[in-house]
């Protein structure tokens, strides 16, 4: 009998703000087991963040926290150099606000995911990784905590005593040590459907990557990112759903 | 042996922002019973929060949100022409975000109380009232929910299935009709602390309040709301705690 | 000969904010002889203002600040109880910021058309309506005040001493005392697009509008009014303007 | 005859933020040459900026913007990764924003000065200091710039075609290569209002400092910054002005 694997697909959602729009969510959240929803900082409002989780309890899907820079202008995509003080509590307040909405239409959080600067910035600095981690543990403890595969946040999230997952990429090539290839280098990015594909199933299967110089590194695959902004966000979703039923490879 | 009387004494707290003070929160607290803290809309930031949440527990006051408008340089004053469904989810949005603080201390959230132009247009609008009272309860259907005595929000939290505390003002007159006098017209403020005193015994021994017209008037006074901000704010909160011991009316 | 008639075709423009993008700013410049960009209180921020300047100039059309309320998350659109100061002082700001782009690069701000609420607001309220021609004034009393057509803020700029241009709308229907058709109200839109062309062209040759109910009323139209958002814009703005073209109307 | 000496006494002004208050505008004000105006991005508002240009106007010292990063929360002292191209925008909007107030009562903008974490940044970082540059002089070449003493910045400033000001400080401390101590270090500020005398008197009148660790250095001091917040900036103010009164330094 063929083996039999688990994976997570996860998506950011409810990237909109007041009267703007971002990504097809609706679209996509058929496709993906668990999402990621932005609390007010780097994007989305309170009607949004209503809207959204409406949706993906419709859809039964994991419900994350998706906390920010307080930067909406910049889509938190803006280092700011934060204390580890105020990374605390920005997580806190963030987790906090989404939660009620769970709360309120009768669900349960699921996950936390820091975005964008953020989030890299808490995969290389362990006083910020462990605040957000802290912050995660005292809010809930059984939330749990999807960070950059490898990286110091999912080192804090083990250490404070959270679920972790491990979070990999389906349209980022990497290094032969194990980390992302830097969007400012060439080759950062992979457009091709196909390729995309054939790294995630070996991400999953295998627990292993290609590296951008020919590689193969153990990679940790608890749950793939796949974007939900682009024209073929909903295609790439919509394949990469049925390659994996295909596989015998379902969701948590 | 002579009555005992019960009353609660509340302040709205934290309302710095970043670098920015007001109010002065250590010295009143240790006189009230309860707070109202800001939770980032009007005023109040994450960092904020989390100090006078700190600090409530400290004193073992009880803890309360106090949602206000999006609009941070107008303080939450400026009357705003919003939604019921905005209403129902900046409530939803700030509850949360401060009950993640109150959880994170190892507190548990005791109440909600509107701020500002939010309070008063619940206090008339129905509309936004239900909105109000159904944010609250279906974020957490046991807390309280402090409202202008008698107002439409006092009757929307009854209706939602809420506990409900009638608030009244130390320092402001009444109508004939049990109505605040408005604060545009004259006499609207009490600024001597003795009349403000024997109001507030009135309010709590009698259930009555002397208009400004000079009639008495029955009023509910669940809670007594005195203002944090100004040179005399420390000065009367003391006064009044210490009244109140000698008066035989204790603290909730 | 033929009668010769001048129109002025404006659009609101940069109407994005950060990430999220709104209009199609590109595709309308070239059929529209005036443009109205978004000032950072509702929408627009540097970046998008920068962007929008220099896509004006390229297109030698005339440039306007489009002040809003401090409401980004509700585009401006939710009517705020401002006081004549705040009024003025938002305006002032505004103006000051959308002219040092245009000055930047090399051109000359002709005109300011205040955005949604703070529109409407200021076509009905003399004292809103003062306070908004003042700040014109002060800050450059060549600018050109676009109002509602025959409102109070027109009113307001001709006894302060500016130019003013009456607006009409292409895609809205008008009452019997030329005011528009309340956005309640069933019928407020006109969703045909040779409807509009008709309106306009009477508007422009003849100076009246057919009222919803049938009647015929004198109406000032100085400048039509388009809208930039919403699928068909585009179209709509070409058809105008060809239109213009063969009825022997030019632009400003 | 002995020799005069001409100096510039600058303080920040206008850092308040609705509600809240901030520095002592209006007593610091009589002892100052050059004031630098929030224009609300890490602090001020409309309506503080026309209360402090008006001020300013009243004591006829010189007015300049003192633009910062859009962190109202942090008070711009918090860095972020921007672009050139951010910093430029950010800034021309700033200038532009305050000098509409100024030329609507009637004065002229004299100079700008960046803020906090933007002043830090453009002042080692000769992107960002170009950008700024570029944005000052195409708003208006005639405007003085105002950077840290030998300073990226000023080099910038210089190249672009700007007047600069050499700023140093009274209550810093300085290295023996005469950049500023880091506020990280012990002995970064001077709390001593003798020692502070001292130093600036030094500066201007040798155009030397006497570095942390002893030893002499040459710093060019064409303005000096004194601090407006705190309890004693008050009469640090009034005292560095009659000192200059008495030593025959005469205010630009």
């Amino acid at each position: 009998m063929a083996d039999q694997f688990v994976a997570d697909l996860n998506c950011d959602m409810g990237e909109g703000y007041g009267a703007w729009n971002m990504g097809n969510d609706a679209a996509i959240m058929p496709f993906v087991s668990s999402v990621n929803i932005a609390c007010g900082f780097h994007a989305g409002d309170p009607a949004i963040m209503r809207k959204t989780v409406k949706l993906a309890l419709q859809h039964a899907v994991f419900i994350g926290a998706h906390p920010g820079l307080p930067d909406i202008q910049g889509f938190g995509r803006r280092d700011m150099h934060i204390t580890a003080e105020e990374a605390y509590e920005m997580v806190v307040y963030q987790i906090g606000a989404l939660s009620a909405f769970v709360k309120a239409e009768g669900g349960t959080l699921h996950h936390v995911k820091p975005h964008g600067a953020l989030y890299n910035m808490a995969a290389t600095k362990p006083s910020l990784a462990d605040a957000i981690a802290e912050a995660i543990y005292k809010v809930d403890p059984s939330l749990v905590l999807y960070g950059l595969s490898g990286s110091e946040l999912i080192r804090s999230g083990q250490k404070a005593g959270l679920q972790v997952a491990n979070e990999v990429f389906a349209d980022r090539t990497y290094q032969p040590d194990g980390t992302l290839t830097s969007r400012k280098s060439p080759g950062a990015l992979i457009t091709n459907h196909q390729e995309s594909l054939a790294q995630v199933l070996k991400m999953v299967k295998e627990g292993k990557v290609v590296s951008q110089q020919g590689t193969e590194v153990a990679i940790q695959a608890d749950t793939i990112c796949i974007h939900g902004d682009g024209t073929s966000a909903f295609t790439f979703a919509e394949q990469i759903y049925h390659t994996f039923q295909k596989e015998n490879i379902r969701f948590k």
